[in-house]
């Protein structure tokens, strides 16, 4: 009998990036991101076994989500694996609601985004303990055990257990096609690289030209500061490629709800498949009132999605034409689980965000598992990709012809080199001292 | 001309009482609550002018609260009074939409509640400054200044700056005397002292009938963990307080959508007044659902809504018969204004949290500015409290014969006494050193 495997030990890292200088990433609401990380490590007793994860976010308030997982690691530190995804809907109830800690939440903000950053770290473990990549790992549980993940608290009036379990089961028999399909062509993506806020139309022009070269044909564009400036740019996107591919828009929580349908309709005329963010994330009823108004111009939302319980209403008012889970925002695997399964149940399409830091590590698996073993399609499907920071990853995303494809080393892909974590360590490393004199 | 008053320094207070030892503010999801604080000064280039407040948690995740009130801090530090609160709405914003910290949230979970702290202190110097209780500084404000203070983003579907100038135009010629009638009278109050989940049920007899013996009305009981154990504690509240008096239930999130109704009909013989916090705080569409089906029995909820944004839905959807603002989740009285304006407009009474620490001081003077200058009803109407801890504050709240009495001290009220803050301040204080061993 082999030894079990279990958490002695776990360290967490303030990492960020300077991208706020190159104006990478900025749009109408966050115009200055340093793309960072809370960067987790949970070690074993296997010398040779350590699992890596992160959460996504901004810059200044990285230290409170690091702190945070540091007041939720007694929840995995000093348990077996087993323990731990042997019951993962109790780990995952465990992690998320302690009695004193969700009244910090509950299961929104900084604590779920280390909830989120733990428990990706506990995926990466299983994965690497049984040797595949995450996505396989999860394509080759049982219904049942796939189910088991979930915590279907509050889920009740919109997917029981039974219909989840119902989803999955019905999609077994063609499973392996779409396992094969994926190894062999990857998931379809767009990209972002070319139309944020900060960049000039000549930068723009440029972008496009380039990503066209590349196999894109899905174009996103950061709108919403100023309307002139966004027919201009729009214009210049849609010129340059052509009428038959996607253009899309994205307005990241800048207007009113009245405002966003004007502002929209102003637009149209580029031809536009979504708007995206287009009001405050927390606002259902509103994303219901703009669907609603700017059809057939699809709403686009979930990067700020806070969890499963605002996805639900998202889905059940009917407020999204396109579901797009953030990998770091909700509760890690297990509440993503739980949104594939509602948007399949309501017919909604997954188009995950990403871009950030290892946000495309980790969509590159969770479209995996959407296609192979929930959504079954590739319809409108179409995930997001921006090419800043892979280098820093061990495994980074690969991306061809427009297409994201199978990760193959095992874990969840998020582990970044001891070197970056060295060099950007905030605020101690050497990037920043140089940057702070100090 | 007088030397401008000047934010000087911030000092952060980790304040935790072992509230958790005897079961006080038990419920059915926050099992061993320690009440407690982030305990917030300002102070001024003025030696006699330092301002006190707070946000309030559990005990667990305090530390992170105090991280994100410090990560705040330089908001108002080095600030003039007149630059934050000659462009209130303008500083709201500044606090809690950091570009980059938003990400954290946005408006939501720990760095909401910490800038609900800061606020709350900046709201306290301004009415020292003046000389004059909270209350009375914000009754004082012409229609034009009230609503200068609410940063009306994302409620344009619901609430516009004009119509919110009307409601509190509108007041204006009966403001006399509903000022006059606070200060003779003060403003109805329940209690939940008596239901706590962890108390026994002699106990809750024995202080039902110490209620009754003070002058109380409203009883609310903590439900929801076991139906038969509900029934009979139900029954005997309803046996001690007669036909007459209003019992509500309180089940803090517990149930599912259609568990929730099942069980406020499986208690509705004991003629209940409001179910509160039937689901998850999040849940727009389930709260809709639920108030739909046990009507006339009414849907309470907001201790734990995150913001206006959702107390906007909430309305919208006609969701909550009752609007529970809470004083330090909402972010200050900048939002809390927001919310009392919306609820006014569709017709809902708002009825406060309170209980916790310093809750009941800041709840003292949210209800008379409701009456005051918007609400202007007392239909309905009827504001928590709990005797616990308000030993420790300076200015404590007074509640005689069921009433809240209006403050009259200068400011928010919630200046902790500094004997208080030496015992309890955790995990250094001696109350903990000698729990821990320390």
């Amino acid at each position: 009998m082999t030894q079990a495997i279990r958490i002695t030990a776990c360290e967490v890292i303030d990492l960020r990036f300077p991208t706020s200088e190159e104006a990478h990433g900025s749009d109408a609401m966050h115009t200055d991101p340093d793309y960072s990380a809370a960067y987790v490590t949970l070690a074993t007793n296997r010398p040779d076994l350590v699992g890596h994860g992160l959460t996504f976010t901004l810059g200044r308030g990285t230290d409170l989500c690091v702190a945070a997982v540091r007041a939720l690691a007694d929840q995995v530190v000093g348990w077996t694996l087993e323990e731990l995804v042997g019951d993962f809907s109790g780990t995952w109830r465990r992690v998320t609601n302690d009695s004193q800690m969700r009244w910090l939440g509950p299961e929104k903000g900084v604590v779920h985004l280390a909830a989120a950053a733990l428990l990706n770290v506990v995926w990466d473990l299983w994965a690497r303990a049984e040797g595949k990549p995450l996505w396989k790992l999860v394509c080759d549980l049982s219904p049942q055990q796939l189910v088991d993940c979930i915590d279907f608290r509050y889920l009740d009036n919109a997917l029981t257990r039974a219909e989840a379990l119902q989803i999955v089961q019905a999609n077994e028999a063609t499973k392996p096609a779409r396992e094969a399909q994926m190894l062999e062509s990857g998931f379809p993506a767009y990209t972002t690289s070319a139309g944020w806020l900060g960049y000039s139309d000549d930068r723009i022009r440029k972008l496009c030209r380039a990503a066209l070269a590349e196999g894109w044909d899905h174009f996103k564009l950061k709108v919403g500061a100023n309307l002139e400036d966004d027919r201009r740019r729009a214009a210049i996107i849609r010129e340059e490629i052509g009428p038959d591919r996607r253009l899309m828009v994205d307005a990241n929580q800048r207007w009113e709800v009245a405002e966003a349908i004007d502002w929209v309709r102003a637009l149209a005329e580029y031809d536009l498949w979504w708007v995206e963010e287009p009001t405050s994330p927390d606002d259902v009823v509103g994303h219901a009132e703009i669907a609603k108004a700017i059809a057939p111009i699809g709403v686009a939302t979930g990067e700020q999605c806070q969890n499963r319980v605002v996805f639900k209403q998202l889905l059940q008012m009917r407020a999204v034409s396109f579901c797009q889970i953030d990998s770091c925002r909700l509760g890690s695997v297990n509440e993503v689980l739980a949104v594939l399964l509602l948007a399949k149940k309501f017919g909604v399409p997954v188009c995950p965000h990403a871009g950030g830091v290892g946000l495309c590590e980790y969509v590159s698996h969770l479209i995996m598992i959407d296609y192979i073993r929930v959504g079954a399609s590739l319809d409108n499907r179409v995930a997001e990709y921006v090419d800043h920071l892979h280098e820093h990853f061990v495994h980074p995303t690969v991306v061809r012809g427009g297409r994201y494809l199978a990760p193959d080393s095992p874990g969840y892909s998020a582990e970044i080199h001891p070197s970056t974590l060295d060099q950007y360590r905030y605020p101690d490393g050497p990037v920043w001292r140089a940057k702070t004199g100090g």
